[in-house]
């Protein structure tokens, strides 16, 4: 692959019951394209990871979400799993910091269960995406236009629904990070 | 307690992941005042059960709910969990079972993240409730009245935050039930 994204600095945020496959192949995707991935979580940085419902490996994170700083970041991917999204979306500092990257017009990338923390920020009305099937509903009362599809990109957000899902969510991934801001990513 | 249920028979719906004792504890509730208690689930009779991330004791269900009636029942009871309510809503059979209590203006009951089934029964617009935290917005963009208090009932529809407020929630479960079908509680 290419070293398309030399110089990017991308934030993955992601606490306990993240979905172990969601956060370890993205960020594969993201490093073997040239990018430096930095880990965020909220309370304590050793992240229990999931595999589905069982425990899977403790990643270590690099630091806390409310120490960081979106501007210090190109782009920002959301790893899902069900317990994960519901913890962030409680936690101010992880909802103010991904606003931030809408704010800023620069890429976000969620998958799974992860876009509830996306509802959360208020920044899905009027946006096409997709998600677990679950959150559908969800999706669609908050504004957004909810599709059925391994990936949906629009103007620099990338969801995808599931782990079956990761190789077409990881290659648009590093594809809309190495595009940089997008005009049409806003709160 | 006065056997004050004594001839109601109360539907209980939960599935893997569900917060162990938020099924027990209404459960023993209902049945020390008199009530009769059918656990349905979707999939696999053997339900388990998880204390927050932990799993916990397997519990055998009654029947599934693609197979019951709602009119067979007098009152519904939604355990929460986060994995469970988010499988439930996922399943025809178990959403449009628990819209026909609404739809019958029989009690309804659901604490922690059971409430995502209600959205999905499309059943909670205009209503006062609360729920986990997490849940306020999705709750919000669905129509309901979220607060934030340790039980909230209103015409029959019966709501709690967490473990913490079972003895409230429980007490309130058997009052409703008692009192019976409630013009307010629709659809």
């Amino acid at each position: 692959m290419s070293q398309t994204l030399t110089g990017k600095n991308v934030a993955f945020l992601a606490t306990d019951g993240v979905e172990r496959v969601e956060l370890q192949a993205p960020r594969d995707a993201v490093e073997r394209a040239g990018g430096k991935v930095t880990l965020l979580t909220i309370d304590e940085l050793a992240v229990k990871t999931f595999d589905h419902d069982q425990p899977a490996a403790v990643e270590q994170a690099h630091g806390l979400v409310g120490d960081a700083d979106a501007s210090d970041f190109d782009a920002l991917v959301l790893p899902g799993g069900v317990h994960n999204p519901d913890s962030l979306r409680t936690e101010g500092a992880a909802v103010s910091f991904t606003r931030a990257f809408f704010d800023a017009g620069k890429p976000v990338a969620a998958i799974c269960h992860a876009p509830w923390l996306l509802i959360e920020a208020g920044v899905v009305r009027g946006r096409k995406m997709t998600s677990w099937p679950s959150l559908q509903t969800d999706l669609r009362n908050a504004g957004a236009e909810w599709t059925d599809a391994p990936v949906v990109v629009d103007q620099g957000l990338v969801t995808s629904r599931k782990p079956d899902d990761l190789d077409a969510f990881s290659a648009k991934v590093v594809e809309e990070i190495a595009e940089g801001s997008h005009a049409g990513q806003h709160a």
